[in-house]
């Protein structure tokens, strides 16, 4: 085999994959267009994928086992196992989580502090209209990351107030500043999670 | 109209309505039972009633208009309308509040800071099988009450840690004082609701 597609291949085999969580199931949903922003603005060696929620149902532990658990629910575990990381990106609701991200949550974490959540890199990004950009909704996450054994990506916060200006009508970041911010949160997760593979 | 007939009617009229909220699914939730417990022990006065979250789909702002929010949701929120308070009874999931639980708050939670929640007298239980009954969940919804602007029920939290050895097969309390303190809780909130009315 050539060296060039030797080291295509072994580029290919080391890239790093993150799998894109969206709490909000709205179709303009400015944390949609901010994880399509992520993946597209996503540094050498880190990919980015989004995964849908919207077809995770309500949690049941009746029917959280091996014989009943949704094929939904299957997929969204599987995919996390094969992460090497997971990126939340959420807007805040009444101070909080957004009850479809929490939902998708409580699916992931079982069993408690052995699931596929523990260990496992986790990063926030969260998008609001208001000033505070998600301040809260990122204290109440840390709190719950925290109760699964999830390694929590340390970082300044990326918090995007005032969305509905920041993200133009094609859905890009109209804003220097920001774009700065989250090429600079990803390129450092990337490299973090490079630290750690060895 | 005999004066025993008239006073019966007055005392129906003027009977406080409590609207309780389960945050789990399962058949034998220990906080569904817990609520159980909560109705039969109610003093005087106060009579609580149990609505099923099971109905309630996943929050999407798309569908969270007057032609297309789901009727389940409506029923939900004129329930909350119609009650002098509502009784979160929760576990907690990951340190927090069960993604159902928190998913039904969202679409009741609308339009904010004036949705059928603001000034709404609230009271929370919680009941889990390890020691600290739930802690975590009050705290982080506590926050989440406050963001849209509902009332708090203040008193001493009602935490049932061991849930599973303290509510026995019939599903009722074991525990005198478990059960003192549930009662307590209950004809406080009654006290406080009067105080409200005048």
């Amino acid at each position: 085999m050539p060296h060039t597609q030797r080291k295509v291949l072994f580029m290919a085999n080391t890239d790093l994959k993150i799998l894109g969580l969206v709490g909000s199931l709205r179709a303009a949903s400015k944390n949609k267009l901010l994880l399509h922003e992520a993946m597209r603005l996503a540094p050498e060696g880190l990919t980015i994928e989004h995964f849908d929620l919207s077809s995770i149902p309500m949690y049941n532990g009746d029917l959280d086992t091996e014989e009943n658990r949704p094929d939904s629910v299957n997929a969204l575990k599987e995919a996390i196992k094969n992460a090497d990381g997971v990126l939340l990106v959420t807007p805040e609701y009444n101070y909080s989580v957004p009850g479809v991200l929490k939902n998708a949550i409580d699916w992931a974490s079982r069993p408690a502090y052995h699931s596929v959540f523990a260990k496992k890199s986790v990063g926030v990004l969260s998008a609001t209209p208001g000033l505070l950009g998600g301040v809260r909704v990122q204290v109440h996450l840390r709190e719950i990351l925290f109760g699964m054994h999830a390694q929590i990506f340390i970082h300044a916060e990326f918090l995007m107030g005032g969305a509905n200006n920041k993200l133009d009508e094609s859905g890009q970041i109209n804003d220097a500043t920001t774009t700065e911010m989250l090429v600079n949160y990803l390129t450092h997760w990337r490299d973090w999670l490079r630290s750690q593979q060895s």
